[in-house]
């Protein structure tokens, strides 16, 4: 098969670049892709496949970084969507849609007694530290140095047009290390609000750690006789490893959690949800966004609930992840090159260990496999959909076997 | 006619209770109205009409607080976002709309050289400070005292959860009094990134004031002597005044301009628009979102503008305006009774002169209107939208004439 070729691609990138800065910016730019191996903008996508402005159709194991997680053009959430859509979308209040969808939430989530919604994963991580400092009155979060929790000033990865000032009241550990959490808790001892962490490692340009045996629960422990917020980032992972909330899978329940990405297919939502004693707190941070209690986003979010709960969408992205990890891992094998698999089944990463921090490898992998139809990426972890098939899977190794090769004839073993 | 009444909302309201926090948060909660008197839920819409969940329908003055412009289910709109999201809609990138709806801003926009995309009003917001800082290397930022300029810590207008820091780089002058703009600037000489400031005061709660004769320019030339970043807040009122952004109404061009709320009738966007001096400044402030390159409400954006474009939206916004206040007036003073008037046609707000800072009378009014199918707000400005019509207007005056009826009868003149 002829490598792609991304003519329209690139004229498009050529004119955005006059008129928006940078061209695309954000987690986005083909900055951090492979340089002439992917397209920079999209036309299609049916179920798990998607097909850019030239025409290239890829197998996506991007997801559009996680909001698609039961296919594009979905039959069921695209029947919500346009049934909600026939009666109006926005209006001056919420429709009955933010009721059931909290319902909803709140009844499949063991630890939540009520949901919030918003636009943004940023919004809502940055709203659940608001609602920690004021429960508590005290003004501290800790997070994992180096952890993703938006793209505001007090965590972005860039610090073009932070201050100082935006992370004056944030501290820091080591993810996986819970003496370096005990150490800074001790350190700020009765200011200490609350702190935000992901369910696993999946640090952009690392490999992903899964919490190791006692961490987790320990973390838990640490906000109980600290009597902090333990808020549970689950944009990125929600959905894809436990419909209850990716702290049921590794067995911590928080005080809140957040949510975007796959809640809703990629119609624009996002949410947090609580425990009962910080209601009235949440109630009294100001909240609010011209688009927060549009009715499409959520009726999209019912439906894709609806969709993974009866084909069993979980599991699903679970087993073909496994599929994949198992074919993949036996070809690095039989190219002699080393891997490291990282992160669950649902969202793996694959890394070469011999490329250190610097991703050579891993990015004229992830290339080779672009140009040839599968859509992978060199620095960021991968997402499964419900609508993956076994035979995408099967079609995905053909790829990758030949960008392993690739690989090797570059680089040697 | 009979009143309405609100039996499902009233119901609806108690489930919210149970599962949100406050039940509605945010600009939307129905404890801003007035009690008993408006729906706390809507069902449908369609132009300028909208519809609770008790059947009961509404000729709607908030259009869901800026964003219907051109009128719920809108033809074009809703044709351009069906035909979009045939194709999808949230992809690993974006699609040629991203470069269309920038080349076209642009386009209209005289100050302008670039646009860039994001989900809420506050998101574009606090992005244009960021970029202000980094491109100035300075940290503080001007705003008047009491403006809103989204939900984000160091504007809110509510404080929980806000620590000192969120505010540290904040520093505060009065609309329309350029003296303490000076004084504030100079009190913070070589500090000073820029400022933030809406095309006309339009804080919730307060008469709106437009700027006075010199203001803007002045402002303008304190921002021209300091280097200062001008960034025009235009998210409410953009694309109801002026295409080209509402500094060409007041005859100011800032240097970045805000928008959300009209920019795409209520589907999900907003955008900084800048000159090309801020363009390496904006690439390098990190700025991104889950669904930030989202094909659909991009349709809905340049099918928005055609419609205002084609039918001469603007202007009947400004004719339908004048009519409403043309009428109320006169209704007022047959009434005998005390009113203020204020913003521009297409944006307007009524306030009654005895009743000070309470809204007492206002919530009465308002409220004797909803409750006879007219949505106005007793607290924060009006939108009129392109949708609406003479009939509209009279069939309002009726409505409104036994409104200020209500207020004379209850409070005397």
């Amino acid at each position: 098969m002829k490598p792609y070729q991304f003519t329209q691609s690139e004229a498009l990138f050529e004119r955005a670049k006059k008129v928006v800065p940078g061209g695309i910016y954000g987690h986005q730019t083909p900055l951090l892709l492979t340089p002439g191996s992917y397209p920079a903008f999209f036309a299609r996508g049916k179920g798990a496949h998607i097909w850019d402005v030239d025409g290239n159709e890829y197998i996506d194991y991007m997801c559009s970084y996680g909001p698609i997680v039961v296919g594009h053009l979905n039959q069921r959430v695209e029947e919500a969507v346009r049934k909600q859509a026939a009666e109006g979308n926005c209006f001056n209040a919420p429709t009955a849609r933010w009721v059931e969808l909290a319902e909803r939430l709140v009844s499949i989530t063991p630890f939540a007694d009520w949901a919030a919604f918003a636009k943004n994963g940023s919004d809502v991580c940055t709203w659940a530290t608001e609602v920690a400092r004021h429960a508590t009155g005290r003004p501290k979060i800790a997070m994992a140095q180096g952890a993703y929790h938006g793209a505001h000033a007090w965590v972005t990865p860039v610090m073009s047009g932070v201050m100082p000032e935006d992370r004056a009241n944030i501290v820091y550990f080591r993810y996986n290390d819970l003496a370096s959490l005990e150490r800074v808790v001790e350190e700020n001892r009765g200011k200490m609000a609350g702190l935000i962490i992901s369910p696993f490692r999946h640090d952009a340009g690392h490999d992903s750690e899964l919490p190791v045996e006692g961490f987790l629960s320990g973390v838990r422990k640490v906000c109980d006789d600290n009597a902090m917020v333990f808020i549970l980032d689950d944009v990125r992972a929600g959905f894809r490893l436990h419909l209850g909330g990716s702290g049921e899978v590794f067995g911590v329940r928080p005080d809140l959690s957040t949510y975007c990405k796959a809640i809703a297919n990629g119609y624009p939502l996002s949410a947090c949800m609580g425990i009962d004693r910080l209601k009235k707190a949440a109630a009294e941070v100001f909240f609010t966004g011209s688009y927060f209690t549009s009715a499409v986003p959520m009726a999209a979010s019912l439906a894709t609930l609806d969709e993974l709960e009866t084909t069993g969408g979980i599991e699903k992205m679970r087993t073909l992840g496994e599929m994949l990890r198992d074919g993949m891992l036996a070809q690095a094998r039989s190219h002699a090159i080393e891997v490291t698999w990282s992160g669950p089944p649902a969202l793996p990463y694959m890394s070469f260990q011999a490329d250190g921090d610097k991703h050579s490898r891993n990015k004229l992998f992830c290339g080779e496999a672009a140009k040839h139809g599968v859509y992978l990426h060199p620095r960021h972890n991968w997402f499964l959909s419900a609508a993956h098939t076994e035979e995408d899977i099967r079609r995905t190794l053909e790829v990758t076997d030949d960008a392993f090769a690739a690989v090797q004839k570059q680089f040697g073993n």
